[in-house]
């Protein structure tokens, strides 16, 4: 039985229900952290600790005990026996439950705290060969620094380039390629790695500030500039990052080819180095 | 006891529990609407009901029983002993619970179908004196058309508008004035009544599109047209209209005070035909 953690309790997953009056549910008042748990360790939970504090006073959500967090991800594998097994935790708190009007309930709710353990088979598919990618105008919103669950334009996105055969959409804001719709995005262009720099157009990914560390550690350049669409013609490399996926090589996007179709040798030194020390913290 | 709808059944709204893996709570994958009860008729339910079956088909949410909404809001009204009173009825559909994934579930699942009634007495505060509006750069996404409950920077920007003391925020998109974070806008410049044309950047209000075809018959010339905040000074009257406000007077924007600081003769005139068209609805 799946155990999660609701309010302040570890209860059965099946027996959380959320009110039809909670903010998240009516005005996607929320936001979330999903953090991956290494058959023994949660990869940055101080990163994934530090972006849900931002988030939360961003959106002005009080959440008394957040510093807690880490404790009940910790609980919850504990509880649901997956100590020995990849998994994620899913966090999400929301503005609670208040009779509906667009301002915010004066006096504050308690805010609605949800937490859940799953077990993850790590998706392989595509680490070794490579994905497409389809472009599409950027249609979020002007806050995507923010972690929040208003996710619908992310949603119909990805729907759309899945029904057209592409594993994941990159979005373009007027020319200029921000990120995915669940995943940050990284470009080689002679030798160089760029990326998007932080800004109200991208979420600031955990995985994404560890590479950018990972990849100057290895002597890699690394410019955290955007990169226009237009140039994406003299692109040798494109990779993609999330915390479950970590970094998944990138061989077309639409119809123009990527690095000859292969993933390219800097995205697999990358790689090389995340899972090097991803296995150095396994046996630390 | 407060009853509502919930997936096919009325029940005490205090039973109502939706799934922490509802696509609602977790995505902002939903849509609603808001229609207003006038002790005795729901104030044009057809073009609720249109615009409702439009943003599901939009966001690609099927509910078979679509075309019941008009008799489910008619047996809260009863259920709810509202058929003397002021009220409102919301009503929310999302793409229904699932496990968490940025996929749509498939095959798909049943849509979770959520509605209230609640009684409401009208807000009249501003609406002979004039109400003050905060102009804001618009952070929303770029489907404002579609009626989602992704309201996030709603929320966000009508709490900021409220805690400076405005009644309302109006939004800014390079540099034109689209709507507002819960209602539409109109603006009197020389006699002619101006608007933002339906687009992809505001919401097709229904009052919106009653108000325009109340202006008309009432001899007053409309353009669908949007006004760009740098002409708020050529502006002689402005207000602004929603389902549960109708209409409200605007009599400052920021500082800017608009028609001498009271409300104009067409928006007087406006309010008068809209008021007479709800009344003799009430005796017919």
């Amino acid at each position: 039985m799946e155990i999660a953690y609701f309010n302040g309790t570890y209860i059965p997953k099946d027996d959380i229900r959320i009110s039809p009056d909670d903010r998240g549910f009516l005005f996607a008042e929320g936001i979330y952290e999903v953090v991956r748990w290494y058959e023994g360790f949660f990869f940055d939970m101080e990163g994934h600790l530090a972006r849900m504090k931002r988030s939360l006073r961003e959106i002005l959500i009080q959440w008394p005990e957040e510093d807690s967090f880490p404790l009940i991800a910790r609980e919850l594998i504990r509880l649901n026996n997956l100590e020995k097994s990849p998994a994620l935790i899913y966090l999400q708190i929301t503005r609670g439950a208040a009779k509906r009007t667009h301002s915010f309930p004066s006096p504050p709710v308690s805010p609605t705290v949800y937490a859940a353990a799953k077990d993850f088979i790590p998706e392989n598919a595509g680490k070794e060969s490579g994905i497409g990618i389809m472009l599409k105008e950027d249609i979020r919103w002007g806050r995507c620094d923010i972690k929040s669950v208003a996710l619908l334009p992310n949603t119909l996105s990805f729907h759309e380039a899945a029904g057209r055969g592409f594993f994941e959409c990159a979005f373009v804001r007027n020319g200029i390629i921000t990120e995915c719709s669940h995943s940050n995005i990284f470009f080689v262009m002679r030798g160089i790695l760029y990326t998007h720099p932080e800004s109200v157009s991208v979420l600031s990914g955990i995985t994404r500030k560890n590479i950018i560390r990972v990849a100057k550690m290895a002597g890699i350049p690394v410019k955290e500039e955007a990169v226009a669409e237009k140039k994406l013609s003299k692109v040798q490399e494109i990779f993609i990052t999330n915390t479950s996926g970590e970094i998944t090589p990138v061989t077309k996007v639409d119809d123009l080819v990527i690095g000859g179709g292969i993933p390219g040798p800097v995205t697999r030194i990358i790689r090389e180095k995340f899972n090097d020390e991803i296995c150095s913290l396994k046996h630390s």
